[in-house]
């Protein structure tokens, strides 16, 4: 099933795909653009790869790295489907970054490869933005690039996992204003889910709500106030998302 | 006003301090051990810092850095007043950190260095363990030297910011099985609690529950399976916990 989590009317709904929109829990169906979207779940530690992907680690010029570069994104940094991610003034690069999302569905601890999926619950599409000034280092990032507000955009659907075939085959896209910008295939993930639950459940305990963003691939571009950004993975739908400026928000 | 948070006859209750242990806020007075102690406060984003006394920063060997070297830590690390704090049965050295944490009560975005005490709620004791076997570079350290299960430990009181006199001036001290190990003074923090509420809401949004973790004064020594750690700050009270083994916990 795929389900999103919208703001309408004065509560929060779980909502389902429909032809006119959305249909919220109650029955009632909206205009996908009458909602607020909101993450459609609410996450407990949200883990973000660097360097999963092998061309776009080339890309960035980085060799392959021993152990999975994992990081944490706060919870701050949160947006739904249709979300306003502002564009520092100040800065020369950010870069949207179309992952696959993870969701974990059971407790992990110490959980070998083999029994690694059926901890999992479902998938999102991510968009985990980066503001590429403040890099100093790939393999540690800093909460500079990574923890602005609104870097990471997730939606719009949480779908279960008994409803993707492969995840091992699942094409990524990114368009920027309707241009092809991004294309990938998890099949070339570097650390792959069950590898990076066996990992993480090593040395900690995942819990159900935990998000993995597994990594972008190649195909990075600037993105300007302005701008929309879309996000494909198959399966799972399109999260659009819109740079905004600084202007647009004001300051506080 | 001290208040705690615990889990007795079924329930969670606010608890504040009493001559015979803690009282509930519905009037019920209990010892001290039979209750569960929890994080005295629902937390959000958690914010560490790293090398931010001039002695601790010396004693390993690192040189004053440029700007605060924030780094996050996973919900799942925290853990309340009492509890065990797991140490890996394969690992060298399990350092703790005593450390003053500065809860957010105000919403802060570019908060400027004057304005920044408003934004704090208050404050608690934190034990910020470290496995010191994984770090590889001080800057950003990894996910397995600082976010491990039970390596936050906070409580028990959340006190009001109005409560503690000159937060400036308050002296932190660490005893393991009842030798003092760590002393040290918030006088001698490299950022202080404004210039980071100042760093940090400049680039991203600080929110109400968000708890800042200033870091550790000089005196680290590892700790073993069946040490008790007590971290005490003046006016906060004192942190008790104790280490437990790797077969205590047993495996997944």
């Amino acid at each position: 099933m795929m389900r999103g989590r919208i703001a309408y009317a004065g509560a929060i709904h779980e909502a389902y795909p429909h032809e006119q929109g959305v249909r919220l829990a109650d029955g009632r169906v909206c205009r996908e653009d009458e909602v607020v979207w909101l993450a459609p779940i609410e996450v407990g530690t949200i883990f973000a790869l660097g360097l999963n992907y092998a061309e776009h680690a080339k890309e960035l010029q980085f060799s392959k790295q021993e152990e999975p570069l994992v990081f944490l994104k706060g919870p701050g940094t949160v947006l739904g489907h249709r979300g306003l991610t502002r564009r520092p003034a100040d800065v020369t690069f950010m870069h949207y970054e179309c992952e696959l999302a993870v969701v974990i569905g059971r407790t992990a601890q110490n959980v070998a490869r083999e029994d690694a999926m059926q901890h999992v619950a479902g998938y999102m599409i991510a968009n985990d933005y980066a503001i590429r000034d403040y890099l100093e280092n790939y393999y540690r990032p800093n909460l500079r690039v990574k923890n602005r507000d609104g870097g990471t955009v997730l939606g719009p659907w949480f779908v279960d996992a008994a409803d993707i075939g492969d995840v091992t085959q699942l094409e990524l896209r990114t368009f920027v204003n309707g241009t092809r910008q991004q294309c990938g295939n998890t099949r070339d993930l570097v650390t792959d889910i069950p590898a990076l639950i066996e990992y993480l459940s090593g040395f900690m305990t995942l819990a159900p709500g935990d998000v993995m963003l597994t990594g972008t691939p190649e195909g990075i571009v600037s993105v300007n106030a302005g701008d929309e950004v879309v996000c494909e993975i198959d399966g799972l739908g399109r999260l659009v998302n819109t740079i905004a400026s600084d202007a647009d928000f004001g300051r506080a």
